[in-house]
């Protein structure tokens, strides 16, 4: 497993609800792929997205997202933390 | 107080220990702007940081990182996050 930072754009005036769902969306399809999503954060005046997972590989964050409809942008492993 | 994610471009091949000394740089300065640096991330493969803030305002961020040494090339104010 490792970590993985991943961002959406174009998600200009995203509300609460709206990212509430879609971390719903990513959280009901998870588990098949062998993802964890454990945060994410919005910007709606840039529209920006970012989502934080321990996953076995990007393509699986990735999968996750598609399935959600909602495809990232950018898929960055994230090996150190402080 | 508000939620700050700031990004920084240009650090391929950032180490564990760079990042951990440029975190603490930050953490040495931020009482003095009211800031708090609660958590970041580190991809050396694109060279992209992570700093996620708990901060007055998007300038305080950007004041204790150019006084450290590092200044942000994009701060976004995150009000949503799950």
């Amino acid at each position: 497993m490792a970590t993985f930072m991943d961002v959406h754009h174009g998600m200009t005036g995203i509300t609460p609800e709206e990212l509430e769902q879609a971390h719903q969306a990513d959280q009901r399809l998870e588990r098949e792929e062998g993802v964890h999503f454990k945060q994410a954060w919005a910007d709606p005046a840039s529209g920006t997205v970012w989502c934080l997972s321990e996953a076995p590989s990007a393509d699986a964050v990735q999968r996750v997202h598609e399935r959600a409809g909602h495809k990232a942008d950018e898929i960055h492993s994230v090996p150190y933390s402080v």
